[in-house]
């Protein structure tokens, strides 16, 4: 596998493009599209939440037939909380993309990323969807990433290149995160492309094998987002034998998918908002993988342990009160607690001793600046 | 009932203590004692965490009986994950107590406070014990409250009196908090004292009642303690009849404990670390009591809730998604989210529209100056 310069248009047949169309007061871009000259097979995970933004109940109506050619995104409104009208305008993205592109409009998926509640400024959108699908290109998939963002101060993209039966295999990505982070999502707003050949079934699986390791396994604020989601799209226009079974180049595949989600995942916890030290958290001794995860975790989410100085004495004592809030059966004479810690990257050894499940998880400090941010956003 | 000043010697029969031993570096108070001049019915509610400081343990096995007379407490030193050592000292505190009082060391009971991890300084407080007691009166009550402190800049006092049989009764308490506070625990320290009659299985029921509503209706950061224990002490010195049954009399006790652990409850959240401002978060429409508790936690520990600017146009957004979070059936349709804001006190209602249940938490706001304690406090 080998890592590119690239994002959603490295894979051949993509293109994208993003700019503003008049929503954010900072004059930033704001709106995005990707599009593939051929249909590909989809598959995405949403947000589990309750309260889901109108875009999210559009690509779960739309993603149903495992098919899609088109993904329009917009930055600056969330279109959550905005009733029928937001479910409305939220279908309407998906047809003005359609008319445009001369595609199905169950066939676009949309998204969303910004403040909730507030009425969704359609018409702005609207009367920019021409210029956006006009101005396609494959040279601007970074266009598309920077009209995702919200509060991130840097543009997300990875891409990577596999060779699947002697036929170069592509992989690009790009995502929005920085506040409303959580475990046990899907994510914040991410889209990864490829040109694979790979049947609907395998890619799902494909899908939710490198979300577990990677975007569900970090943590900013441990606030679950209305509007999370990951959508991956296949053109097949690699030419590969198509993957239709867990063999060795569904292997690879899922190998290079999980190492693009888990660079993008880290990237996100990385431009967390008022991010200055990372963490990485490795829970080993539990009494399953998944009792490993919720324990690394709840370490993960503690204020306490995210606030602490480790430049001395770290304060292990706060990671030992985390893990002790679990309801496992730890305690002070099974856990082993270890850290070390490279300029702002710190890495936490918990051990609690109980049976041989482990996991890793990743986030980032709690800050002055994070407590600026999001008393500010609004 | 009416609200007295005075705190844990307001009760017939009971002296206090409270000094610098040696401990703390801020020279500031470190060990205290309460004291009854007999054996009082006893009970107590102790932190779920698994990882147990050694004085919980302790006082697990000395509460059995339902029976004690004394209280030692110290800040500056949680004495948890100390191992053996950590236990046998816990213990030695315990006999020191009884040896100069001439009582059974099964009838103290002892509580830590204060950094995990660090070797227990027994010496310095071996050596305080017998001016403690022999310092103790009837107006030290305070000098107890404050020798609990950590990072609390108040010290967390209060009495009130009822009339039960047309005999007075008083109970008093006192508490500290400021971090690692989150619902479902006992609280983090808090002592309270009564001169009521009460048998120890009614006494252990209405602590129950009162902590429901009070301690465990509160956090500042959503961190579970190894050390939190309230414990309420009943030495019977007003001479009412027998409280054995929940009759009346049984009702008019528990309501004044109530209001004690109330008042308590929430003079911790309002001297949170770095609190500047109070959320009163009532949660109604859920489907039982308990869901309507675990939302409004929920709310109450997102830190974008407790990040977010009240004075115009409040971010209800971050309300609905931290409710969306929860695993109810609430959606946008059922959700409806009011505000009030009086200086410094925002109230929070939510009804979620699902059936009856409510419930009510407190707590403060997520400031700079939190992330500024918690990353010097070592």
């Amino acid at each position: 596998m080998k890592l590119i310069k690239g994002g959603v248009t490295s894979p051949k047949g993509f293109k994208a493009n993003g700019f503003w169309a008049g929503v954010k007061k900072s004059g930033k871009p704001d709106l995005g599209l990707v599009y593939s000259e051929t249909i590909c097979t989809s598959a995405a995970v949403f947000t589990r939440s309750s309260v889901k933004a109108a875009p999210i109940i559009v690509c779960q109506e739309n993603i149903s037939d495992g098919k899609t050619q088109a993904l329009i995104a917009n930055s600056g409104n969330a279109n959550c909380f905005t009733g029928e009208y937001g479910l409305m305008y939220a279908r309407k993205m998906t047809e003005l993309v359609a008319d445009q592109c001369g595609i199905k409009a169950s066939n676009v998926l949309v998204m969303s990323t910004g403040i909730i509640g507030r009425p969704f400024p359609y018409e702005k959108f609207k009367e920019a969807v021409p210029k956006l699908v006009s101005g396609l290109s494959q040279a601007k998939g970074a266009s598309f990433a920077k009209a995702i963002m919200t509060t991130d101060l840097k543009d997300k993209q990875v891409a990577v290149r596999i060779e699947i039966d002697g036929k170069i295999i592509t992989i690009g990505g790009c995502a929005k995160g920085s506040g409303m982070i959580e475990p046990n999502m899907a994510t914040m707003l991410a889209c990864v492309t490829t040109d694979a050949v790979i049947s609907s079934a395998m890619l799902k699986q494909a899908l939710l094998e490198a979300v577990e390791v990677s975007f569900n396994s970090i943590t900013v604020d441990g606030c679950m987002s209305t509007n999370d989601m990951l959508s991956v799209m296949a053109n097949g226009m690699a030419g590969n034998k198509n993957i239709t079974a867990k063999n060795s180049s569904y292997k690879a595949f899922v190998e290079a998918l999980t190492a693009v989600c888990v660079k993008l995942a880290r990237d996100i916890v990385f431009d967390g908002e008022g991010a200055e030290r990372f963490f990485e958290i490795r829970l080993t001794g539990a009494e399953s993988n998944q009792q490993a995860k919720e324990v690394a975790m709840k370490i993960a989410n503690s204020n306490l342990v995210k606030t602490a100085d480790y430049t001395d004495n770290p304060n292990w004592g706060r990671v030992a009160a985390a893990i002790g809030a679990c309801g496992t059966k730890a305690t002070e004479t099974t856990i082993k607690i270890s850290f070390s810690v490279k300029r702002n990257n710190i890495f936490i050894n918990a051990d609690i001793g109980l049976g041989t499940g482990s996991a890793t998880v990743y986030t980032c400090d709690l800050t002055r600046a994070y407590v600026d941010i999001n008393g500010k956003y609004n």
